[in-house]
């Protein structure tokens, strides 16, 4: 499937009708040779059919359309979605009540015209990065069906490789955008946390819970992103990269990074320098202690916890028991912990706002590995545990930082790569502009 | 003194300077006979007069000049200025390092062109509404100075009351720009929290601390405001009441008000909907569980302890005792709790968007009394707690629920009275064109 400026061009010159690209994205769901069983736990077609319709109607009658009008995408398990229950991909809340409203974000993308195709596959309650789901079976990875797709936006990211939406509703509280595309060879954006409401959102960690999405370009998810911000679209224009200065994180984000990943991010950032920026080496030494004070979940699990706290009690046994553990590991912290962690959150990103500052953006890969086989991690607790916090590690830096970051993909043969960047608070829309550059000069290379 | 657009009228037509500004400002700063004393804790002539020199010249020579040029403002005492100390009113703090550089929203006032006056005084680690300080003295109510000015931003507000700026730079956590502005008769303003960056600023509750400003109208802080965002000047413009509807908060906010707030309150209902606005009675029945959920401190006491833990240990006797007590609250909370707390709160922010959603704004008196006396409160423990938490308990309904808030002062007889306005997260401009119709509608009254 197109991109969504190249499917709005479409529709808009009469080539195709929103009706087909929802009939396209529906017969790719079905086909029972395909992933959609598992990256879609819900589709609603005679819904998602009339509202493609009532869009291709509005065109005819010659209405001023909305920026995504018909454009099909995919929502996340964990939106609000009128009439539908919100399971966050748990079987503990599948028999909740539907929902009796569309969340803020969905809301906001149907007003601007999206067609709903569903609601997408998701590690249990977003609490893992690798995308592995006990209960509605893990989506392969589009690059190859036997490893993981990333996640926790596991089916949000298949849906769009796969073609079955041209866009992906998501969230990232630890990289759980950006995992999944840079795994699925997507592009995975993640604003900055404040920027989207997050009403008739299940919640992981209030604090870090940030709405973004999965997509085929930088453009699309800074459609995406303007609609759900409620800003204006389109999409900021590409920077040049001529003169630019970009920070490249060297200590943290590459301990234990594979030969093929160091290749890939080694020659975008030939890519880059060959463009016109300059590179320049950043050490960020708070880094190294994250792993310190995120022994007992960090401010994750405290949160989660409190979320989950009598569920858990009561239901815990219909938990996937990987996620439960990892909730649980908050009843390990000590009084005053969390509160102690947002200071030191605090502190952490004044330091890092002093040191970014001059740069375009901060540059790191988005995961240090590829993808890695869904059977081995299956049959490997220890090995589970370990490559979910490699993954989750460098993109939990943005989250932390209360920054926006995307991943986009590099140009490689093999399993697909994610480079990375990092832009300043609430600076979304100039990181997005800047990505555009990136994006431009390794299409380029 | 005049409001910030009459001042900069005046500079552009040549009536006055930047530097008689300063200079008229800090002669009543340092005033034996004014508040003076007890409103600033640092002031910097030679550095204020040269910065309006700059100003002065930089007009005289044609330049474009930025929005503030030559408006002298204060600045609360927990904000870096670059070369002072950030002693945040205590005296643990007093003998810190000087602050290295500006704090982020400082930076911004001063890219802006403002004049800053000084340091001004606050409750000891902004932790009280009512503006008492052991240690720098308590600057008196500039309608009465036998009673409080209200806090935490105590100094600010007197220092704009009383022509010593045009604009205080403020924080509020739990009312601290809108309680002094209700008491001293200025406009007080509480930014959605994410708003403004707070780098630079000593922290109370990382969660709720929002930087505002007080000053003398609603197009004043709207200045400020945009600023400090960093968003375009100007202001906006007043919004058309005839039509608007307004919720009146009829549970929670109300109880315990005294018949003085209660005349005003009910005059100033009268004169909106003289000016066409419907008012609709609006109940959030989750306020009533406040108190118990608070029993323990709440959010701020437990990220307060956080933040304090340490030199509480260490030089607990240098602290106000009534401030450290509340601080220390947060050791009684019990494991979890601040995560639940958390938790809660986005639970709550849900139900209160979908109920105020339909609404212009949310009406709800700013403090339900007027400013008590200073001595009463000195005299008696008890009676200062249970004053301190009445004077919290409105303002602090805006933070929890993630919104912005404005008071804007009645027209009364008596010793002032705020009128407080709360808006939806983020629609921070929004709120304040409507703010600025209800003020001209109250002038018109």
């Amino acid at each position: 499937m197109e991109t969504i400026s190249e499917l709005a061009r479409q529709l808009e010159a009469g080539e195709t009708t929103a009706l087909a690209l929802a009939t396209a994205c529906m017969e790719r769901i079905l086909d029972p040779a395909g992933e959609g069983a598992r990256a879609f736990t819900m589709i609603d077609p005679d819904r998602s059919f009339a509202q493609a319709r009532l869009s291709d109607e509005a065109r005819a009658r010659g209405e001023a359309l909305p920026p995504l009008a018909g454009i099909p995408l995919s929502v996340k398990a964990l939106f609000d979605i009128e009439g539908k229950v919100t399971h966050a991909g748990s079987r503990v809340l599948a028999k909740a009540p539907p929902a009796r409203s569309d969340a803020t974000s969905v809301a906001r993308l149907r007003a601007a015209g999206a067609v709903v195709m569903g609601h997408t596959n998701m590690t249990e309650f977003a609490y893992s990065g690798l995308g592995m789901n006990p209960h509605y079976g893990t989506p392969g990875n589009p690059a190859d069906r036997s490893r993981i797709p990333g996640g926790s936006t596991s089916g949000g990211a298949v849906s769009v490789a796969d073609g079955m939406a041209a866009g992906a509703l998501g969230t990232d509280t630890g990289g759980s955008c950006r995992i999944p595309a840079a795994f699925c060879g997507m592009t995975g954006f993640k604003p900055t946390a404040r920027r989207i409401p997050a009403q008739g959102t299940f919640p992981l960690s209030v604090t870090l819970d940030s709405i973004g999405s999965v997509a085929r370009s930088v453009e699309c998810v800074a459609l995406l992103d303007a609609v759900l911000a409620g800003e204006p679209v389109p999409a900021p224009e590409a920077t040049d990269l001529a003169g630019l200065t970009f920070a490249v994180l060297e200590n943290y984000v590459t301990d234990g990074i594979d030969a093929e990943v160091a290749a890939a991010y080694e020659a975008a950032l030939a890519t880059l320098t060959a463009a016109g920026a300059h590179l320049v080496p950043l050490h960020l030494p708070d880094l190294g202690r994250l792993p310190e004070l995120n022994a007992r979940g960090g401010i994750v699990a405290a949160e989660a916890l409190a979320v989950h706290r009598d569920m858990l009690d009561s239901l815990g046994a219909l938990y996937d028991p990987r996620v439960a553990s990892r909730i649980l590991k908050g009843e390990t912290q000590m009084p005053g912990e969390l509160a102690a962690l947002l200071a030191e959150r605090q502190a952490m990103i004044t330091r890092a706002d002093a040191a970014t500052a001059p740069f375009a953006a901060v540059l790191m890969p988005t995961v240090p590995i590829t993808a890695p086989r869904i059977a081995d991690l299956d049959a490997d607790e220890a090995l589970y545990g370990k490559i979910n916090l490699l993954c989750l590690r460098n993109p939990t830096v943005a989250n932390l930082l209360d920054r926006c970051a995307i991943s986009l993909p590099l140009p490689v043969d093999g399993l697909p790569v994610g480079l990375s960047l990092m832009g300043e608070t609430l600076q979304d829309r100039v990181l997005l502009a800047v990505a555009r550059g990136v994006e431009k000069a390794l299409a380029r290379a």
